[in-house]
């Protein structure tokens, strides 16, 4: 029950190591707080380890790198490794540049990685080696909708097993597998990619996810997908005349902080396959 | 006509790369997303001239600067010239450090830059060698007024002459130049300098503008800054009691999410000299 | 009286120096703005002294460390106290990494510190060596509660007394000593803990409430927790339905910006020990 991995990041406020851009890094802290976790930052190399050791998870997200930073993200990762904590990989842009898409795979490589989330452009990157990333959005073309949505469940599948790992590819819909089982989710508003960092913030709410429910980790995944394009739903619904993407990011993670499993429940919108 | 350069920019979704300061990094991304553009953050040397190549233009703003992000900067601004993608420079702080003042002459001298955008302090740090900067605000002395227009416009028409290309020095009176013609626009409120980052936003979004009209590239930085004061008097205009300046902040980038070119045209306050 | 310490705050616009995280660096831009200074943000080692030189006061805060920033560190420190300025120290997290509690230390040590601001884990990190931080939120275990109240301001006074320093521990009960006299002080609300950064924000403000009120800086240090504290008050108690911790920390921001000194003498609940 989706309930459930909601009611246990509560239940147990798992604390939540990032390392991630300086971009939406507040706004990733905030919903992390708003769901009920607990977030820490930190991506100097002499610090990291320490920080991973007290955590439950790690975020790693490549929306602003570093040459230190790159070495915190492998030094986090390998401790995070070491120790058993879910690790999370968000490879923000790659495609759109060689460092991105290299570091990325370099992380994919070389650590176990528990679940990679990004949009459809940029797993097709780290797959085939260059894509046609339009920035840090999803070209048009590589699309997830009901036309491409078979092809599209059998690609994220496959990929999964490629890499391991849960995968999670966020979109008009999106779709979450361990290889083997697909959650589609069509949950979320258009107007949610008007706002930087919809995407980082539910990487991090992801992670908490993740650490809060080590036995049931794919459910966990879809549930943080479904929470956040709730959330999307939730807060258009309160946006009034004049109103637009600043106030429409305060709303979402309001409503994160309010969601109720019931509320959850009830307003997924999944099916699996 | 400014409701064609704002037309222009929802058109065509420019693609923009901003080197900026971490303190007003989010904001400067969703203002650029709320103009209709589509903002990506790389500062690190080994990703910048990569990033730069899949955008349409350059934003440059020394306002927390690092060794590491100065490299970047001329890397990005070299492959943004030979690319004749427009380059903006936000000399934020220059005059209150002689790292701040020596890195924006220095970008000023070995990159083509399209236009600077600070405010009077700011530039007069440049064009004289030191300042009264405080801090990142103007200097009262420096204020243009309705009494000092006169010598502000030719100061403006000569310092953009000087540096061979659009100057935009915002304040009460913004002047906005090419070294021949001179728009003076009166839209804004005072309130918005209470808030950290309007500049930087406003450089953001110029940029945007740039991109997005290589044909009229004058006109396009007017028009953002009629744009950006016009949104800060719609935001206050929606200011409740109680409200302060972390409101007026997401009310202003609401503005210019909402914003249409008929209500830019209507609303925009200048004149030509 | 606490009006007349942020009447100060308001009739001198004091300039901070901020070497503060990444995370909350634009909420503590926008509260040093509304409670009547101006911010400015520096930490690269070469630029650190030109912008300390400028401003009244420095702010540190180790949040998300850097090789860089700590030199940045140190070196700003060093040119403050040669200037006489204030300087706050913020230990974000010490007691949860070596380098964190170690570098807390090192700045403790070699440089004159004014004011040390944190929650009641990281100080007992910064006095037993070791400490069961729990990330960057206090441990349950040393809460400071009713019941355990007359102990706490002991460890206070001694400990203020020990670092030489005006302490300012921070939680359910705020406790602000220099030594002799303790403030003890009951504004707030448990919800903002659920938002990042209000110890960072509060940070802040006092080192602009130090910088103003050179004479009376303890009973600054304390009007500048008192109205911290009341605007979580002030801020919850605009928030309507649906609202949650993005939308309270607006709130907060904006009641500091409108607080008058006749309010917080009014709302400031505390005594003095």
């Amino acid at each position: 029950m989706l309930k459930d991995c909601l009611g246990q990041v509560r239940l147990t406020t798992p604390l939540v190591h990032n390392i991630t851009n300086y971009v939406t890094v507040n706004d990733v802290a905030n919903v992390i707080l708003a769901c009920g976790g607990s977030p820490i930052m930190s991506d100097e190399p002499e610090d990291v380890e320490g920080i991973t050791a007290i955590c439950g998870g790690l975020n790693i997200n490549i929306g602003t790198l570093h040459q230190s930073s790159i070495e915190g993200m492998f030094r986090a990762g390998k401790k995070a490794n070491e120790l058993g904590h879910p690790v999370l990989l968000d490879p923000v842009g790659a495609g759109a540049s060689a460092l991105r898409t290299g570091t990325a795979k370099r992380l994919l490589e070389e650590l176990k990685i528990t679940a990679v989330r990004g949009n459809i452009s940029e797993i097709k990157a780290l797959v085939q080696g260059s894509g046609t990333t339009k920035g840090v959005d999803a070209d048009v073309a590589d699309a997830v909708t009901e036309e491409t949505l078979e092809q599209a469940v059998a690609f994220v599948k496959q990929t999964a097993r490629a890499f391991g790992c849960i995968l999670a590819v966020t979109g008009a819909i999106d779709l979450v597998s361990d290889g083997k089982t697909c959650y589609v989710i069509r949950n979320g508003r258009p107007e949610m990619g008007r706002i930087t960092g919809t995407g980082c913030q539910l990487s991090g709410m992801m992670t908490a996810y993740l650490v809060a429910n080590p036995g049931n980790r794919l459910e966990a995944a879809a549930a943080a997908v479904c929470a956040m394009g709730l959330a999307g739903e939730i807060g258009w619904g309160r946006m009034q005349a004049g109103d637009g993407n600043s106030t429409y990011r305060n709303r979402i993670i309001d409503a994160i902080y309010n969601m109720t499993g019931e509320e959850l429940e009830r307003g997924a919108s999944y099916e699996v396959r």
